[in-house]
């Protein structure tokens, strides 16, 4: 199903022009030389008020001249006009429009009115806008650049989508003698309206694109994005570069595009959600653009590295490793071929050293072998340059090689790596005109096997997915009676007794606790609760009640419990005359002295909404930042996903004589948080600190819940079928 | 002072080429035409014993016929003709030879051998020998190629020293597009004599030498090699690329060099020790030899970053602040520049956005503004292509500013990425002719100021690097009876009581337990301990001993213990009657609870000898992984370093209503346990584990001890004193 309107945005039958202009360098000239230049076949129409003829081309007067409806507007004014020009397109029924003309939201309180004029504008009409502040938009497959970028790529299908024009312009030129080809190019700028999540709805579904390459600085509308970048992820990789990643990167780019950033903990816990790849720097992004292009899905992740240089193949096999891939273990086969091939000092091993004066015909022997080899996924091609054999010789017989081999069905990717750049040149032009991936260094060339390897494995996970769990007893309408009940008295956070009330109600264990008004009533909570218990004094006036003898610990028995109560009450008055005394908690005492105290909490991100956090827990939580976060739902299998991506995670699994904690019970907790969650809009934080754990389950000792006027709402992220 | 005869290695007065040839792309022609077309002044010889002229030049039939003893000789002959050469060769009286020849350690036990000769025939004669298994020696300073690489790099002030033939060659056609020149090239192949000390030594005098860079697979000779690491960097930086990081890539390393690799946290903490920069992959090599080669040292970590997009301010800032950098802040007379200079969109402030239509004056203007800026310790200039402005425009102005920014006296460095590659290109070598530093990405520029930065830090560390505190009261004799009567008894480990004594003459506390033969020994240690004591039977035959009832907590006073070990004493027996039993130890009971559980230990690295291990201790010591080494002897500085590189460190600050540890005592200890490792070559393992800390001090809880009779030699790290 075709997003409302994208399909006039990226196949309108004619463009006009808003602000054509021939003042040369302007936007207005260079946008009117790549839309004529494109080669794009439908009418093209200009609009300026001051001149009768452009660059030898009628001009109009204004948009109500014009003597049709433009299918797509290309708007390149002054800010003030935008609003004017985007009102005269929605009256005269124009569907899409690409507002170039930066003034916007980037500047502060009165771009964003003008920006909110502008939408006034169009909604009405259903006329839909890219931008403002953006460099264009340019589709390849039909001629059509409007854009005022210097080159235009020739078609292919990857699609690239990028928050900054400066990132676009980047990669058109890094592309450019590579001959790398795009389906879409589309700059957002701003994005007042058409987003992230509106362009991935729409790639999904086309089968002109391949793969998606996004630049993110914020993203807005989560749920949307999430939604479509899910099921698109299922279709084509989604490979994205989310900057901003630092504190003080954070506030660049929240001046640079005026979008809220949120954490990057949690976009990264989105993008692993979504099953999309990130990236972490720009050469990854631009080598990423290249493995997407120019290889096709692994299935595997066992490597061959084939070599004429010892170093390299070491320095390969490290970042292999580092990366979490593994090095192909050659079958006997593979290994007779070679020792028949090749000199008596080959490596006898992967990565296959064919030594430093290895002719083409031992790198064409020795790939083909490889190629055959069933326990090898995918294969890295390493030349050294050397006085003693020709690199280009060695690069025409590996591209002879692949051919030969895809000529008689072989699928197996060929990575490669012509290490330097002076002799190396001519060799990577030559992989370019043959469209072998070739990259710069051995971890490049890793680098871009990963991704196919980490694609693959999203592909295995997302295909796994079990509906989540119900939460089996829980009890909604309870605790929303809670929350209501505390936020109509005023209150952020609820009591002790409302607390353990939300926890039982979602069937999450907590050390038993009574609050009661008087030394009796201690007495007779001890007898309920049985064994020994703690007894705390309860006053809103004391935060430290240690120190004024407010707790005591491990008492035994209805009258011991009694006894203290009398005591304390005595002594608390004594230390402080004018504290209010509301009663005491009675409390088991948590039996568990050689549990792991883990943390378990929910909290609401400014742009996903509810994450889910769990990490190692204890007073010193902070300290030991060994934290992660997940959206909400969860299953089983994400959250034990979540639970293996803590260092806390090794020691829950049992280490000396400790046995494996019941990881199970901690899945269940984590899962129920995330149904709470789901379910609970007016809760906006809980924590759960300590969540003792060991193997005979968890108990939760302490835990903290506030609530909000402001409900929000969770994104569904449904499980999705296999594809 | 130079190195024995590396000055005739580097500077001879004649060559002799052994194994000569005119067959085309063999090792003997290649190097024969590189050594011909290098430039070089002094005489060439050849010698081939089967041709009377080679390439147009007499060949003499072998080297007792030369006229004259070569200074220097380069060997490319069979394997099994090398040992005969080198004899000659020492006969003659030739102080140095490049073995090109491979063959040797890299091929088992029998090219050992082989080496073993050659060394035998070379050493009486003090011939050196570079190699075997390598591509050669490049001086370019004296036309000097004795070499089989492809292409000859021009004059520069870079020494690059790799272990690898493949680097050299990979590095060469690299930098040779980018007019980057080199003082030496040394390929060490397999290191048989002149190592990676060697070459440090003498290129730390070497007035020719700026900076050096190093490809590593393995070390050998630690100590020599530490020694000259430590004084060369003092006075140049060092970049290392050290490879086999990874399991499987130590694997790879071995089966190349034949050398022994080391753990590779080790090599870290030696190349942190000794100031030198270690870089992670190849790209990073490549560009930091950029940054060497055109960049001066900067005198702090503040920097600017211009640019005309946006987004790569941000991707620039994210690599800044995550690599431990800082935006420099912009001083107010900046800021007012960039006002009067610049349109009212620029970003105001620092990534300095100078927008996508900035033409080329403004780039110079603003980069002339942060010149002299006094807040910013270096810039880095980015441009994005676009169709507004011409980027090798910009490139030119950027030029012309720097070069009348130098003119003037100014020395902050400059660095530059113009992104993309078709526009950029021409660009990218208007900076290269003008040497100025230009890397592909924002991140590799970053990177490159940060290699500056981390070599200003490594120098304020060395000079701030006091003498090692001596150990004091400590008894080293004591130690080395007590090792040596367990050495003579036939142990490996020393026994509880030993444990406590060495411990004890070193002054690191340890609860306090005594051995006794019976219970009423048991009560008189208990009465002399005082407070409560730990009962435990001592028997070589138990290893659980809380299982068979072995273990009781907790006992007070005399009379008490000596009836509990009355009735140990029974279950034990009834439980093992077969058990040896020795006696009981009594035990102080660990006093603190709050206490953090630290692990001090020291283990022998086989390349590097003692280090001194410190972490997060307990018995999850392996599972929580947060350990960290460094060599000793170790000052309050260096110990305070080494802390401070755990997670653990955070919790020892103090946290929430915990006091800070004292941290003074805990390096004590590090300080003691590297005097220890100096002082005693027999013990080869101890782990204090756990180490209690807390604001009181430190308390050692167990302790175990091992020994060798092998001895080995700890490793002279002086401090070193200011340059």
């Amino acid at each position: 199903m075709p997003i409302h309107n994208l399909d006039t945005l990226f196949m309108p039958g004619s463009v006009a022009l808003i602000g054509a202009s021939d003042r040369e360098h302007s936007v207005g000239a260079v946008t009117l030389r790549n839309l004529r230049g494109g080669g794009f076949s439908g009418q093209l129409f200009l609009v300026n008020p001051q001149h009768e003829t452009i660059d030898g081309r009628v001009a109009y007067h204004d948009i109500m001249s014009l003597p049709v409806a433009p299918e797509l507007a290309v708007i390149a004014v002054r800010p003030d006009q935008v609003v004017g020009a985007v009102r005269d397109l929605g009256l005269r029924g124009t569907k899409a429009a690409v507002v170039i003309t930066a003034g916007f939201s980037e500047l502060g309180a009165r771009g964003s009115e003008l920006q909110r004029e502008m939408l006034a504008a169009a909604v009405p009409h259903g006329l839909r806008i890219v931008g403002p502040n953006c460099i264009g938009v340019i589709v390849p497959g039909i001629g059509l650049n409007a854009s005022f970028a210097q080159v235009m790529p020739p078609k292919g299908d990857i699609a690239f989508l990028s928050q900054s024009g400066a990132m676009v312009t980047s990669v058109l030129d890094w592309v450019q003698p590579r001959g790398i080809g795009f389906s879409h190019i589309v700059s957002l700028g701003d994005m007042a309206d058409v987003d992230f999540g509106d362009l991935l709805e729409y790639l999904e579904a086309d089968a002109a694109t391949r793969a998606i390459a996004l630049y993110v600085e914020g993203i807005t509308n989560a749920g949307k994005f999430m939604a479509a970048a899910r099921n698109a992820a299922r279709r084509k990789p989604l490979l994205v570069l989310k900057v901003g990643r630092q504190t003080e990167g954070a506030k660049a780019a929240h001046s640079h595009t005026g979008a809220l950033a949120g954490s990057d903990v949690v976009y990264d816990a989105a993008f692993r959600r979504a099953g999309m790849l990130r990236v972490e720097t720009m050469p990854e992004l631009f080598d990423g653009i290249e493995t997407l292009a120019l290889t096709s899905p692994v299935n595997g992740d066992r490597l061959a590295i084939l070599t004429n240089g010892g170093g390299p193949g070491v320095i390969a096999t490290d970042a292999l490793v580092s990366a979490g891939g593994k090095l192909a273990e050659l079958t006997p086969a593979t290994l007779a071929a070679f020792d028949a091939l090749l000199p008596p000092t080959w490596s006898h091993g992967n990565p296959v050293d064919i030594m430093g004066d290895a002719p083409a015909e031992h790198f064409a022997g020795a790939l083909e072998a490889l190629l055959r080899d069933e326990r090898t996924d995918a294969v890295l091609v390493l030349n050294c340059p050397t006085a003693l054999a020709d690199p280009a010789q060695a690069a025409r017989a590996v591209i002879e090689t692949v051919a030969s081999s895809t000529r008689e069905g072989g699928t197996k990717n060929v990575f490669t790596t012509w290490l330097g750049e002076f002799l190396a040149t001519p060799s990577r032009k030559l992989f370019a005109g043959a469209r072998i991936a070739t990259y710069e260094t051995p971890e490049d060339a890793v680098q871009g096997f990963m991704h196919r390897v980490h694609y693959h494995r999203n592909q295995i996970l997302l295909a796994e997915e079990a509906p989540p769990v119900a939460c089996a007893g829980c009890d909604a309408a309870l605790v929303r009676a809670v929350v209501e009940r505390a936020l109509a008295a005023g209150r952020q956070w609820l009591d002790p007794a409302e607390v353990a009330r939300v926890l039982g109600a979602y069937g999450i264990p907590l050390l038993q606790s009574r609050f009661v008004a008087d030394p009796a009533g201690a007495a007779n909570a001890a007898g309920e609760l049985g064994g020994g218990v703690a007894l705390k004094i309860e006053s809103p006036d004391i935060t430290h009640k240690s120190d004024v003898g407010g707790v005591a610990l491990n008492l035994a028995g209805p009258d011991r419990v009694r006894n203290e109560a009398v005591a304390m009450l005595e002594r608390v008055r004594n230390a402080l005359p004018q504290a209010r005394i509301d009663g005491f908690v009675v409390q088991q005492m948590a039996p568990r002295s050689a549990a792991l105290e883990l943390i378990v909490g929910l909290s609401i991100d400014r742009v996903f909404g509810p994450v889910v956090l769990f990490g190692h827990g204890g007073t010193a939580v902070e300290f030991i930042a060994d934290t992660t976060v997940e959206l909400p739902p969860l299953n089983s299998a994400l959250a034990r996903a979540q639970m293996a991506r803590t260092n806390v995670w090794r020691l829950l699994q049992g280490y000396r004589n400790s046995p494996p904690a019941d990881l199970d019970a901690i899945a269940d907790v984590l899962i129920r948080v995330g149904t709470l969650a789901a379910d609970q809009p007016h809760i906006s934080e809980l924590d759960i600190n300590p969540l003792l754990a060991d193997a005979r389950g968890v108990l939760a000792i302490d835990a903290r819940i506030a609530v909000t006027t402001e409900a929000r709402t969770a994104m569904a992220l449904a499980p999705l079928p296999p594809d």
